[in-house]
């Protein structure tokens, strides 16, 4: 019998803080880094997975998915494989961690980064990415990986298994589709507010040129400056690709409501994350006083139960599912499935380090499986740390390929890992070194 | 100049399951635990607080704390102090670390135990018990306390000054009636879900003898047990004593409102967290459904932003704030404005171990300051682990008696902490040796 012999955990952190990518509104210096593990069984078999944090507090992940990892550790591989709703529950639900959550926070990460890593697992044995795994486990299988806790008023298990169904006439072609055309992006590459005015223009004009259909711009902390800017994207990418902009929480309800209608004569197609991702009513007010701009949100969506009310009060136009946010891919699953009761259309939030890697695997699935739509539909694509992953994500015109290597695409190469392993990978050695020894964190 | 020379944590446990204290629907075992916090000043003097959690996870919180406390290691005590919203601004809003919640779980909970150990510096430097030193502080300061990120759609800092300046006449008088008469309580003693009959029953009766006007029982495990235990604790208290009941979150949207209307006829004043705390529309679905009875909820909500929202919904009748969830005393601060705007009346969470002794300057404060009303109002009180405190709550006829050491009431006994520290205080020692060595957590 295969059992886990160990969860092993390492705290990653790039200096991304020193070129400014990644700073917006609110994240004005993060250092993008990896709560990163590893699983390992007694067949010597192994599960990857990583939790994204923006640097400082990186370490409390770690220290959360050792203290999950506890609760893993001598079980039975074939036991916890063979049905991933209980592995998730036993984490998620366990009667003692669940007060500090529930569902939400580090701990909730934490448990995500570990049901990742069983995903990890299983799809290496069945020899698969994680998307194709899914689209080709039957229906029946799919909804018992999902938790209904707590969302039951919204969906049964009978309505999501007769959205499953719905979808299965045409699931091959659309494998074979997704196998040679992939799935469109757009990319936040050109819009980090630390940058220039020249860096941006010239980044959106490389986005047009290399296929890119939309690209985001980060805004909310100087008006005059976001108009600036703005009309530089679209006098830079034409009008007919799409601007999203985004104020990572930035605003007050009533100040979002004005921000994007005084940027409105730009034409932006969406507004991502106005307000605090808590307030649900917040985000049905902003929708109804900046349509047609539509509003998104969802990469600080702690759990389902959030995103069922922003579908039920009707407050968003575009769900933002994460990929190390919440419980992992069962409660993935449970987003997808939602968001394809309420019909709206997922674009998944990516970048940081390995998120593009993990969270494409879903938009994979939904087309497959579940939406079976591609329309208004597109995956996050940031240009940064891809050259750490043993798969990174592979781009061709602004579409995500499909990934082909077995499992979910978090294992990072080994030597980047001991580069940057935080405080004392010799990436930060030299860095402090540099630094005149003042270190930096 | 005074600064701040160290941020000292303990993980401090207590082995509450071995006798089901404290068992719910949800919570089948936990061992009331507190990440201990002690700030130290280069005058040495101390600011002690603490975050009650269930047992397993404690040492996260731990961490956290020490994490966030790096933050204030060597700055300038009467900068922090004089400030107090900056003070708290500069945990919660720090740009990297903020990604792990924003605003709620570990992280959050890590900063309110920061928060409530400067606050508790600040009452001991005034010779005053937390709840007076905010009674006599002038509104404008109080008002700058509060963090209005979020909420300025539900309350503006002029409403907030309105609503505390209008609680002004009359303030002295409330402050002596609390001095000499406290605030009333109800109980959760008797209500414990592993609990024989026999035992409800005794201490109902009890309780209703020591002069509490309301009960509280654990629900939600199995309906029949659930009817023959409030019959019985209905013909103990008899027709004039309140009984809440409490779910702790076990439920669906429509089990609770089926639950509910089925203890209806054994009158119970509210039910508790009848679902997910994130739930707002939820709640406010409920609500709906159980009329008359009360909706009650607080203990787990992340955050003065998801409360807004149960108020603006109309989803709850009842506040139950909680001293060691949310991000310290500035927090509750907000929620507290928040409720007396919206006219809902707070009714404290406590238990565990110490929340009776922090959260009770809440309630004290609300009174003399803020709502100036006591209709409605309760503290919870439970009879569990005062012993460990160095000024543990005085109760009179089922009123809490007023605090008058300064400080916030968190500081435990050195005898206490030695004792339980985890897992190697002797008092843990002892369990795992008369355990056969096999240790528990």
């Amino acid at each position: 019998m295969s059992r886990i012999t160990s969860v092993h955990t390492r705290d990653v952190r790039f200096p991304t803080s020193l070129e400014l990518d990644g700073s917006d509104a609110v994240n004005v210096d993060p250092d993008y880094s990896a709560a990163y593990v590893t699983i390992t069984t007694s067949d010597d078999e192994t599960g990857h997975a990583l939790v994204f944090t923006g640097g400082r507090g990186n370490e409390l992940v770690v220290r959360a998915m050792q203290s999950y990892g506890e609760l893993l550790r001598g079980r039975d591989v074939d036991e916890l494989l063979g049905d991933m709703a209980a592995a998730s529950r036993l984490l998620v639900h366990d009667s003692q961690l669940r007060w500090l959550g529930p569902e939400k926070g580090v701990s909730h990460m934490a448990c995500g980064g570990l049901v990742n890593a069983l995903w990890d697992l299983r799809a290496r044995r069945a020899g698969k990415p994680l998307w194709l795994l899914l689209a080709e486990l039957p229906a029946e299988e799919i909804v018992r990986a999902i938790d209904f806790t707590h969302i039951g008023n919204a969906l049964t298990p009978e309505e999501a298994l007769e959205i499953l169904r719905r979808a299965e006439p045409g699931k091959q072609e659309r494998i074979n589709e997704l196998q040679q055309h992939g799935y469109p992006a757009y990319t936040t590459t050109p819009g980090w507010l630390g940058y220039s005015d020249e860096k941006l223009v010239r980044l959106c004009k490389d986005a047009v040129a290399e296929g890119f259909d939309m690209v985001k711009l980060k805004v909310g902390g100087d008006l005059d400056h976001d108009r600036r800017r703005m009309r530089l994207a679209r006098e830079a990418v034409g009008p007919d690709v799409k601007i999203g902009i985004d104020a990572n929480q930035r605003w007050e309800v009533d100040d979002a409501i004005t921000w994007v209608n005084a940027l409105a004569e730009f034409d932006p197609w969406w507004i991502e994350e106005p307000t605090s991702t808590d307030d649900v009513l917040g985000h049905r007010d902003i929708r109804r006083g900046v349509a047609p701009v539509k509003v998104a949100t969802g990469e600080a969506v702690a759990n389902r139960i959030v995103f069922k009310q922003l579908l039920q009060a009707g407050a968003i136009d575009v769900m933002q599912i994460d990929s190390t946010r919440v419980a992992g891919v069962n409660e993935n699953l449970a987003n997808l499935v939602l968001a394809a009761k309420f019909g709206v259309p997922v674009c998944p939030h990516a970048g940081g380090v390995g998120l593009c890697e993990l969270v494409q695997h879903f938009s994979f699935f939904d087309y497959a499986a579940v939406s079976a739509s591609m329309r208004d539909r597109v995956i996050e694509y940031v240009d940064h740390l891809h050259e750490h992953f043993a798969e990174p994500v592979r781009m061709r015109d602004g579409n995500y390929l499909a990934p082909r290597a077995p499992g979910i695409g978090a294992e990072m190469l080994e030597s980047s890992l001991d580069t940057w392993v935080y405080p004392d990978g010799p990436g930060w050695r030299e860095l402090e070194a540099g630094a005149g020894g003042e270190g930096r964190s």
